[in-house]
């Protein structure tokens, strides 16, 4: 039975799907903090324009440069592979799929927009680049897309994940990054936080605040984002174009998509090509269902507002029309790192709101349970963020046991979990907790969100 | 620029090769402590009858079941990748080639005897198997392995080891192993050795004699060992045999081999296929070299003596004509731990006597910085034993840089290093050091060699 579907080389994708081509309504612009529409002059201060110019793209199609397919090549294409042995576990006539992205360096599917965004810079002239991270999944991928174009790579990473995953930091320091603890004295930002409180832990905002700071008063350093922003959707998108050319190989096509959503990227790589398809009267697309997978500790889609609300936790960054649970929100110290993000990409959000997409949010326990489920029938461990889409999508497949189903489910294996043992360690010995999100909190937060006219 | 040749899962090999029928002698037998030859009747107390007729068989080619091939396609066939940034950074006229085991779930080319090993007692009426394991590699494939075939493993983990690397024992534990740091109070050796010191932090030749003890005391429990003997080595393989078909697509031949030498299967592995054509002539092998790479620190088959020697620490294994530095050598800490070995494979040290393959020994500091160099080409950070063919390998290329030689040089890369950032870590600490290993340390170690006749 075949296993594993594969894809010669030359089927790396040539372009990036850009689903703004297909949304019914055009994307809601973002604000400057003072409620106007934001002048691209602004962010030039720290992207470079031609990655500007992909943000705010309407084009279905942005070729990909030959340097950044080069590197692809490493790594890409991705397999897409049918769960034979775990269909076989639960008993189920569905058919599980899963396209496996733990097959870059990085272990994860973040090098695909690592690689173009460094790319873009240097062909601006730009050598130097930081950004933050908090799990080190984003961090490390852009210390290996640097790597590979010759530039400078300085990281920013939250002083709890610094001091409890040092090998997330060495990783990023093989490929010749430069790492600090965040806050750290390097920047204003950081150093009145550290006047104020020489203990502070650090946080995903703060992390924001001083690569962006640093970025915008250095003319040869730009910033790059890991998720949330319109580019770094569509540079994933390489992923589901590849699944679609696998599933056509075995003749079969999806009933249901489900990615783990935190920024929103991971989510739009694997499902916007799918879009197009319900988008164009593809007759095998109508009745496909695509399912963002949350935990329930961080519901940014099932219990938060769709307002405008900055990106990050200071208010440095434009405003943006998303789901949010207050830029200022502080979820649980839950083990998957990479869902933890108080909003969602404005255009994953905008689809919700316009319901051609679901949200389902799923407790951290169940999460492992099924990723340990999963380990032992297809040996891969997976990371805490996948397990959210393999609870979703093994939920479903125990549903279509009960009907007798024989749907298609595919869900992206996001990354692989070689890094967060600890978390499996920690729910083996019974250590990990659920958390609901509290309504009152969410109240709360959301009375605090920016007034702007919108 | 094609990167990676891959083949089709139909393309796993059929059947494992055994060099055994391609040998100038007929392999050298192992003996009994009291120097007699051994009959199978011992053996088959810790290991099944099946598998006791691969250890010993001349046939050239003994067929893979098709149980064990399904479980292959999880993974195989693994990709031969062409390390274009590589030569680019070394700027040698040399092609250099990588096999790329690590894509396997336990991260290397452990599982592919692993699961014939766990198949084979499965048949045999086994459930239940124990082992050892020192850095986790091989401990991980069996629990992988077990867990396909659902039987019991239990592995006994050098304390140090259990305490040190907490990530390769959830590993095993997510695939459903039970793990006890060795030495325990679960067995008469364990128990003996903590009476006698409660701190002891364990040795591989306490865990394997644990190991061995129970399997021999249980009728329900057989033992399973991860290099050394000619099965395991058998069941390595499948990685020469795809390497040659990947080779054949894109019409070149190696005229080197280089592999990290242990206790001998990886470097069997990929090499013992090449051997065969060798060996039957094959005008493109004629000056092909086989390159065992091993630890200056623990150089077997470079400063070691070719003698029947016992294959643990405490003298409970039949005694092997290998190339050993004597059964109770303690190699320094250095961070391959697969290449710690006292002694190497009787097929390895035999083809070596018989100056058939080569043997260098590179020094720790150099072979991490190969494989930072090699991580920042390629993007895989590979393991501690890995480097070491990247060394060797990376030598060889610069040579052909000086000489303008366009040689065809290959190696395996036999897994990631993604449990062993610690000694990377270390590494740009400037914490590593080189040990050279004294001549009066193997002379007196070789004095106590066990005396037998042959």
């Amino acid at each position: 039975m075949q296993t594993k579907i594969l894809l010669d080389e030359n089927e790396i994708p040539t372009h990036w799907y850009n689903v703004v081509a297909d949304m019914p309504n055009p994307p809601v612009p973002p604000l400057g903090a003072d409620g106007k529409p934001l002048g691209p002059e602004k962010m030039l201060a720290i992207f470079p324009g031609n990655i500007l110019e992909q943000e705010m793209s309407a084009e279905r199609w942005i070729p990909i440069p030959d340097p950044v397919r080069e590197i692809y090549r490493l790594w890409r294409p991705s397999p897409l592979v049918r769960a034979h042995r775990l269909e076989q576990v639960l008993g189920t006539p569905a058919k599980i799929y899963f396209k496996y992205e733990g097959v870059s360096p990085a272990g994860s599917h973040k090098p695909n927009s690592a690689v173009p965004q460094a790319y873009f810079n240097k062909v601006a002239g730009i050598n130097r680049l930081t950004t933050e991270t908090g799990a080190g999944q984003w961090g490390s991928s852009l210390a290996l897309a640097g790597q590979m174009f010759g530039m400078q790579v300085r990281v920013y990473m939250v002083r709890v994940s610094y001091e409890q995953k040092p090998f997330r930091r060495s990783m990023m320091q093989t490929w010749g990054a430069e790492v600090f603890a965040s806050p750290s004295d390097l920047t204003h930002a950081g150093r009145g936080i550290l006047e104020r409180d020489p203990d502070n832990q650090g946080s995903l905002g703060i992390a924001i605040s001083e690569a962006v700071e640093e970025a915008a008063s250095r003319a040869d350093t730009n910033y790059a984002l890991g998720s949330v922003l319109n580019h770094v959707l569509l540079h994933q998108t390489v992923i589901g174009q590849e699944a679609k050319k696998q599933f056509a190989k075995v003749g079969d096509y999806p009933d249901m998509i489900f990615a783990p959503c935190g920024g929103g990227c991971n989510f739009a790589g694997v499902s916007f090509p799918f879009f197009a398809d319900k988008a164009t009267g593809d007759k095998r697309a109508q009745n496909l269902r695509f399912v963002a997978v949350e935990p329930a500790s961080c519901p940014t889609l099932t219990k938060g507002v769709y307002a405008y609300d900055f990106g990050d936790a200071s208010g440095y960054t434009p405003l943006m029309k998303m789901y949010t649970l207050g830029h200022d929100f502080m979820p649980p110290g839950i083990h998957a790192g990479g869902l933890r993000y108080h909003g969602d990409a404005p255009l994953v959000s905008q689809l919700y709101h316009e319901r051609l997409i679901e949200a389902w949010a799923v407790p951290q326990i169940a999460t492992f349970e099924a990723g340990v489920l999963f380990a032992r029938a297809e040996g891969i461990i997976p990371a805490p963020e996948s397990n959210h889409a393999i609870r979703a999508c093994i939920d479903e497949a125990l549903r279509c046991k009960e009907t007798g189903e024989p749907k298609v489910l595919f869900f992206n294996l996001s990354g692989h979990g070689h890094f967060d043992m600890a978390s499996y360690d920690k729910y083996f010995a019974g250590g990990l907790e659920d958390y609901e999100h509290p309504d009152e909190a969410i109240h709360a937060a959301l009375e605090r969100l920016p007034k702007v006219a919108a």
